[in-house]
């Protein structure tokens, strides 16, 4: 196996926990990663959770984002939620916006912003939704980067309205032939082993290339790859990429 | 009567409404005040409520603040929480963030803060609170200006962090002796008549004393002046003010 | 103008406040209607809300029905949300057992069940939704009686499963050729004209047809009259409605 | 040690998660307890939650309770919100009425109500609170069994009002002299080591009394006995007692 290029760009959800609830121990991979989406107290987080989080992030020198998704913390935003783009631009301004004050006012910085859920999913295909997410992120700060999926129309739209975008490919999902993430309702949909994992980074970062589900080889360029926070494996394979950078 | 000074400076509570509910029509008074304290999420607003409430602020030059509140929209933020002051000061940091960054999204700059109902009560003689409130804010901007209770530990507290300070009286609620407001369970709590309105805000702003429930003259100094907007006589007392300004 | 047949079924949807807001005065109504739809406090109403809306009912002799939604204040529970229909199933087994048993406490009977807005619409043509609903109503109670939109998958389904349905119709909104509800996004969607209301009402009631839209005469027959209690219109619509059966 | 008496009532709160939130495994204490105290949405749990929670008990044969708290999922229900009576009475009304539904409708009966958290320490000796608990119980239902504090007010007031009342302590809390539980704030104030759960029983079910964290012993008379499910302990300390009554 080749090795695998240093400095990969890998970013992780996290503080997805509210109030006594919480899903993963965030300080187990921040040290393990790039860039920290942060839950903005909508899908997920509250004021106290969000303010830990961007202190771990800070303390190892993790680019902090915003992780805005729909209001429904029963339903962990994965659900899709019909709603009008205006009120989703305005929801966008005011959880983006609250994050951005908070981590100014820990002294650190806001760098991203990506969309959690069924929110990401919608606005990488609908025009409406991707045109009101960012242009609800311009309106806060033209700095800011947007995550959106490889080959997206939000992407796209993002980057016509002035956004820098970061195309995303994921670490521990599989892709179907039209690049879109296999559903997790089927097999195989995760990426639990590390070696597969580590293949699927080294083929896109390396060779540009994603194996489909199928088998499919198919040209893929990723400027940071995302891993969930939680995979069961995912320190397990957050290790094996380290691993193979040295 | 004498002519009562120009430029008074008046606060109302706005955007307060939710999703499709509203309570009052904020259009209305606008015109009439020098500054709108705005539901930031919590206690009531939402992200359009307050994306259009920043918006007509800033049409008719209004200052625009937070109006920060505990997180129970159906008692409206009246109703005391046993909140711990770290929780208090991370949702504060969260609500007037959240609010910053959409005024400066839509053009506008935020000047101050006010905290909502129950909170401002409590926070006006309890010393975790005032002092979870004061520090959360001066971390968003040591340029934000608190408005605090005439007389009240939350004042004083807020001046030693290092906050500017706008000492606040209630154009339309009575005193008790002891400078705190006379509660809404008892009779002639609140001022509906505009003549009296106006008496008390020219005992205050001309005379710098304040004619308690009881009938006793206190002084009182004030730098802003509280009306409430679901005041039916609202439109009535701002109109007679103005009027007695030429 | 034919006299209008005594003793018509007319339904509207009752206690939709929430904590400090109030939609309309539902004490106002009451007395014009045969049956009350009460919000459960998932798209709107709270317990004290409810439980002043099912005595309001009482003292008037209005059948108390259970209005559920889904979970979304904001959006009113018009904006459809994307629920397993497991999910969808338990969710109506506790709003509606929750308004079943406060009635009863009360000293009356839950009679009837009318989903709310972008729910009551998905489950007219969704098949997983409105068997979601239709058993967790059989399962609360068999004798419940069902309002389902004439001629839909929902009022099918729930008979073949045993429950007893009266179809709806609407005195206050328009008919697509297809039978389906004219869009509120379109003009002439919503009847405000007691006459035309009137009309509407006396031809399906006298004459099983309806009126499209479009002019065309189609057959239709109703067990129930639904008025929309925030139609400004509705007591001039009802007391035309009363002064017709006399 | 003597031998420990059959069948000691033991309760236990379930159900206390939310969404994709989970704080215990309720599947592995269930077979080791009498009754189960079930979240009803509001400090915790959602209806699908407690669906499962219902049916898990069901299958052991365990008694089936509600467990109504405070609205405040972020603060799991356990910071004190100062809420009229009036408003209380309604909301234990709503709660208590939604699993009592839901219960039937999964084919059991619901047995008894246990308040949660800082709502239980309130009515404890808040007349007020313990009166509108305790009639909105008897409303849903005078066979309800309500738990309470040994020596509380709340127990005196429901006894008054007809409802039955079980006399309640803690398996793993210590008490002070005032049989008051010693706060989670100080040390020693919860007991994890299985042998000190176990004597604490045995001392109050064999002997009638408690000793205190001073090591005073008093005179105390339970009829069930609380294990918290968050304590890491929980399933050893039920193993140990099961083992003593052999």
């Amino acid at each position: 196996m080749k090795q695998l290029i240093d400095n990969l760009h890998i970013n992780c959800d996290m503080g997805e926990g509210f109030g006594p609830y919480h899903l993963i121990d965030d300080a187990l991979l921040m040290p393990h990663i790039s860039a920290a989406n942060i839950a903005c107290g909508f899908h997920a987080g509250d004021p106290t959770i969000m303010k830990n989080t961007i202190n771990t992030a800070l303390k190892h020198g993790v680019e902090i984002g915003a992780h805005p998704g729909y209001p429904d913390k029963e339903g962990f935003g994965r659900r899709n939620m019909d709603m009008e783009p205006g009120r989703l631009h305005d929801m966008i301004l005011y959880q983006v916006g609250a994050i951005k004050s908070m981590t100014e006012a820990l002294g650190g910085q806001l760098i991203h912003v990506k969309a959690h859920g069924a929110l990401y999913n919608h606005a990488a295909k609908d025009e409406g939704a991707a045109e009101a997410i960012a242009s609800a992120i311009y309106a806060i700060s033209p700095n800011l980067i947007l995550y959106a999926p490889v080959n997206s129309l939000q992407a796209e739209i993002a980057k016509r309205i002035g956004l820098h975008v970061k195309m995303e490919a994921f670490l521990d999902r599989r892709y179907n032939q039209n690049l879109s993430l296999v559903s997790r309702k089927k097999e195989r949909a995760v990426i639990f082993d590390s070696q597969e994992a580590l293949q699927q980074i080294m083929g896109i970062s390396n060779e540009n290339q994603i194996t489909t589900i199928d088998g499919q080889k198919l040209p893929m360029q990723a400027d940071t790859f995302c891993i969930h926070g939680d995979n069961p494996q995912a320190l397990a394979i957050l290790t094996a990429i380290k691993a193979a950078q040295i």
